[in-house]
């Protein structure tokens, strides 16, 4: 039970620095609400009206190429729901009848087998909370630092996957020696498609269908997504419909005009699959507002392509000292890892931001750095601090570039 | 890395089973779908119109006062999606402005206060995924084993739980010396209300207003919950309005009348907070229908509100033998832990069950045991070994008493 014990240790910690101000005191006595009946029992829940979050999506005329952004400031824990996934889209949302869908495995193999979902619902699974981020994510971070948490760093979320091994499918099919590539294929109208290595595909990638205790949802790649831990969204192929294994990869539009880098030395950047360690702030963050001084937690999220979180040091003096924040256990591999600290805000200017390490030791770098080794031409694997500046008056804002 | 070894294990060992007859060879590639563009980006995402799975109510001419159960059998992984949480509602689901609703925390302590829940979230937090079960889970059980396992099991769910911890809350209104009791009242129109030791409160109840990474559901509490890990639903006071120090217990009607059992020597069992191991099969589980001999994936869920289940053993001959079924890492103290076995379905009649035993060594009993050690009066509580027939045509059905 090192859990209970931790948290108590937590509480303990924190209740004398709750002793202050923070409680009004002397308010009068709840007042008796209403009596009458409630709503009745129902047979699928939905959300409080008075609960407004959602997906940030830009007004477009293509809406079905484009992407949507997780209200993160509004996250608590680990997950994010699954009704507000961050999307990124090529070709819309297609809607496909489970049992019409078919993964085709075939190419570099002995045997090219049809599974239907049925077939995949008979095979052995696995389940891993597992956090998934646009490469893109923080693009606009090269260039100027943005207003807010949601359309800045909420190109990233996380879930609970369930799926079949990919490992085990191609155990299946048997692979040809020499095959060394699995280009992987969508179902949407632009039958999107990435080039896998197969060590990869052998060593983690699931074939899911679950997220968050039930089916995908469509957005997410109903009714069959590949999952590859720790690589960029647009890896993890949606509405999968083909594995084709090769000796070559594809060189497909997606890993070579897109999601893909110019170096400052004139070279590209491709097949860059992972996702470094990143952190940010969700609350105090860029646009909200505090009602005056006293006790805040302040909380964000944390993740790493490469694995756990080792610790997320907190600045609230604009990175001149930085402190340890609590993380919640247990801390999972390549998943979303909540962060908290408890902060008096005493009325004046502080500028804040957090900085992930993992477990290689791989620490987080400041936007300069980053542009210092990678030039202004890049777009995708943004993994800056992010600074939130929150004023005498409790606006916070963001740093300027 | 520990989790992706255990996976790889595991693949590896179910390579070899899944080599048989499972793939239907020969199939044609799949054909083209259509390329038209699909749906366009959204703010918020809902299911696939081919997912049907619902929560089960009874018809009934007080909706208000019932029960609705999760479908376990469709369950993917360990978290249950919030809008298929299992009900027990006592005055029906009230709409409570977040904005207006007040935590108040009096009786017999040194300064009573009253929250906003602005002031709670303000408070240092901790987000722990636990599993929820009604008291009366099962309870048609103690009389007849039931024919589906949404209707005999399904009052048992997982979520991600975020929220103050009460520990923290009464350190700041001081409990006064003699206090021994808490008494949670709910603002349902009932104002359902249960007493919880001090004990209790200090260890590791939770103040809980995030439920799977948002808000938690008006079905679960919404805006605010008392969460106990491990006790009985009922003891988990939804839409929580007040908290009362005490040196006796309340005797409210949910903890005398109700939520208490009548043991054989005509003795009440009451204050029986703690739910017990158990598990069950989900898959393949009564009312199912496998579509002929093969591989396929026996799962289910197991549970123990004692801490961590250690093991799950399976019966496929009705109980004579048992082996150890895999357990989804990481498993968590108190929450709902998935198992796998993989099982070639060979045309025979199979009776099959699951056996938990958790951390403490407490074994999950069989129906004979449980009446045997309570009597025919009980009503809450049932944890008996649950088992299905697997007949010969692959039509799955309960066993009867």
């Amino acid at each position: 039970m090192g859990h209970a014990r931790s948290s108590r240790r937590h509480i303990l910690r924190l209740g004398a620095a709750a002793g202050g101000g923070l409680l009004a005191r002397g308010r009068g006595l709840a007042a008796e609400g209403p009596r009458s009946l409630g709503a009745p029992l129902g047979s699928y829940g939905e959300r409080s009206p008075f609960e407004k979050a959602v997906r940030f999506t830009r007004p477009s005329k293509t809406p079905e190429t484009g992407s949507s952004f997780t209200p993160i400031q509004d996250s608590l824990g680990t997950i994010t729901p699954s009704a507000l996934h961050y999307e990124r889209h090529h070709g819309g949302i297609p809607t496909i009848d489970p049992a019409a869908h078919r993964l085709v495995v075939h190419g570099m193999v002995e045997r090219p087998l049809s599974f239907s979902m049925a077939d995949l619902r008979r095979l052995p699974t696995v389940t891993r909370t597992l956090v998934l981020e646009c490469g893109g994510n923080s693009a606009g971070e090269w260039n100027a630092p943005g207003a807010d948490v949601q359309r800045s760093y909420g190109m990233v979320s996380g879930s609970e996957w369930t799926g079949v091994p990919l490992a085990l499918v191609l155990s299946e099919v048997g692979v040809k020696p020499g095959a060394s590539w699995v280009i992987a294929e969508g179902g949407d109208a632009c039958r999107m498609m990435r080039s896998i290595p197969l060590d990869k595909a052998l060593q983690d990638s699931l074939l899911a269908y679950g997220q968050n205790g039930e089916a995908m949802r469509p957005a997410q790649g109903y009714p069959l997504r590949l999952i590859n831990p720790g690589w960029e969204g647009n890896a993890n192929v949606k509405w999968l419909q083909s594995l084709r294994l090769t000796a070559q990869p594809y060189m497909a539009r997606d890993e070579t005009s897109k999601y893909s880098d110019l170096m400052p030395d004139g070279r590209t950047r491709i097949f860059s699959f992972m996702m470094e360690a990143k952190s940010v702030i969700t609350f105090p963050s860029g646009g909200q507002q505090l009602p005056g001084p006293g006790l805040y937690e302040l909380t964000g999220l944390a993740w790493s392509g490469q694995g756990f979180i080792d610790r997320v040091e907190i600045t609230l003096d604009g990175g001149r000292t930085w402190q340890q924040a609590t993380l919640q256990e247990p801390r999972l591999p390549i998943a979303l890892t909540r962060f908290r600290l408890p902060w008096r805000f005493d009325g004046h200017e502080a500028v804040i931001a957090s900085r992930a390490v993992d477990e290689t030791g791989y620490v987080q770098p400041t936007r300069e750095a980053l542009v210092a080794a990678r030039g202004t031409n890049s777009i995708y694997h943004y993994n800056g601090i992010k600074f939130w500046r929150v004023g005498a008056d409790g606006a916070v804002t963001h740093v300027g570039a």
